[in-house]
């Protein structure tokens, strides 16, 4: 299988490298700025191009994996190839791609990805979607190169899970910032925070989160959270979240009607 | 080392055994619910008492691990017992234990416990704090017992501590449940999103959480917030959390003087 990455950050990265760790060929990626282009090129052995004429149009598939704003000029050169188009974002619909390859649809990966940090894409839930069942059969085959946990997702239910994991993950990393950054005006450490942070999130591998609430707020425990307000004075913005938080806690476990 | 354990809920629970399992004998377990108590005596082969006559006075190390607001009765019972005496709360200071036993302190460990799940105590920070260093060298011997991890933390940073534990472990948790909701409303399975919550508090082990932000906020992608937030129309609760967390990040990368 020949592929054409366009695009060269986190995403496209650890897809090409995996892609090329079971034996698909990368032929070339293209990204905005040339200098990540050939920094993948050369991990995956492809070749780097940046004019839209040195395309090759004769490969398998077409990956386009760049921020959601630039999908539709990039979908604007991929019209004639020879081989299917898929995007990987989480929160752009499908008709986006209308018109390009010879099919086109989404691969998904529902991950975070960092480039200096290796992921194991096999556990990686990847979430696709397809113009036609002929496209969708090509596309699972990718998918299930990379990965074991495939599932069919079209583009409204993909804005949900798009939106879930930026509240369970992109906010969750947030409240680690905020608590990295309590402890620090305190001269405490992060690192004393660690092992509680990883036991949450096994916690819930098992379990439903509903399940496993604990804290002042689940207790109702209104002393409690009126100290820690009041510790938080001198911070409005953590001082307001708690709040917030707080105040769904306790509507979701002391419902008052 | 003779151990009596005032309190027989999760936090009791894992010390006990733990302390049972490094050789200690843990004489007696006490619990406002008597059952409980049978319970856990029969787990270590303590003896479960109710009736504060048949305390054991003589014993070592009297660990009370009970609710925050049921310590000073605890506390209260403790006066004239030989051995030291020590809270297990973050949020309870050190002068809550005034005058009981032959030194009094903390032994807080920073971790979340549910009865249901084992959790390795060896890599679970121990913060503790003494009314001397008599006591503290005993209450430092005692976490050792259960723990690599020791620190000697005061009642004002420990207080810091269990606010920025609730932020990291209580409030996460909780955002986990605010995504799994919406998947179920949505007919998808929380499943999907366990990776990504194992990879996101992985990548905090080994990296500070402000360098690895991800998501729309950090881009400030006001696109795809808008969509978001039109997309949680139907929960208002979501909707708010929503604004709110991404107003903070905007405000921690973005700002705008």
């Amino acid at each position: 299988m020949n592929v054409v990455c366009l695009g060269a950050g986190n995403v496209a990265t650890h897809l090409a490298i995996a892609l090329k760790a079971m034996g698909a060929d990368i032929v070339q990626v293209w990204s905005h700025d040339f200098k990540n282009a050939e920094i993948l090129a050369a991990l995956t052995k492809a070749r780097a191009f940046h004019n839209w004429k040195n395309l090759d149009r004769n490969a398998d598939c077409y990956i386009i994996a760049v921020k959601d704003d630039a999908i539709p000029a990039i979908a604007a050169q991929l019209l004639d190839v020879k081989g299917i188009v898929v995007h990987t974002s989480g929160a752009t619909p499908i008709t986006s791609l209308v018109g390009t390859g010879s099919g086109y649809g989404v691969l998904y990966p529902l991950q975070t990805f960092s480039k200096s940090k290796a992921v194991n894409l096999t556990l990686v839930p990847f979430c696709i979607e397809a113009d036609r069942p002929e496209t969708l059969e090509k596309i699972d085959a990718i998918a299930h190169l990379l990965s074991t946990s495939v599932a069919e997702v079209d583009s409204e239910q993909r804005k949900v899970l798009h939106v879930a994991a930026v509240v369970a993950a992109n906010f969750t990393n947030h409240l680690y910032h905020l608590s990295a950054q309590l402890l620090e005006q305190h001269q405490l450490k992060f690192d004393l925070l660690k092992p509680l942070i990883m036991e949450t999130a096994e916690k819930v591998q098992s379990a439903l989160p509903v399940n496993v609430q604990t804290g002042p707020a689940v207790r109702n425990d209104q002393v409690t959270m009126q100290r820690h307000l009041e510790l938080l004075d001198g911070s409005a913005n953590l001082q307001q979240i708690y709040q917030s938080l707080s105040e769904s806690i306790l509507k979701t476990y002391h419902k008052k009607d």
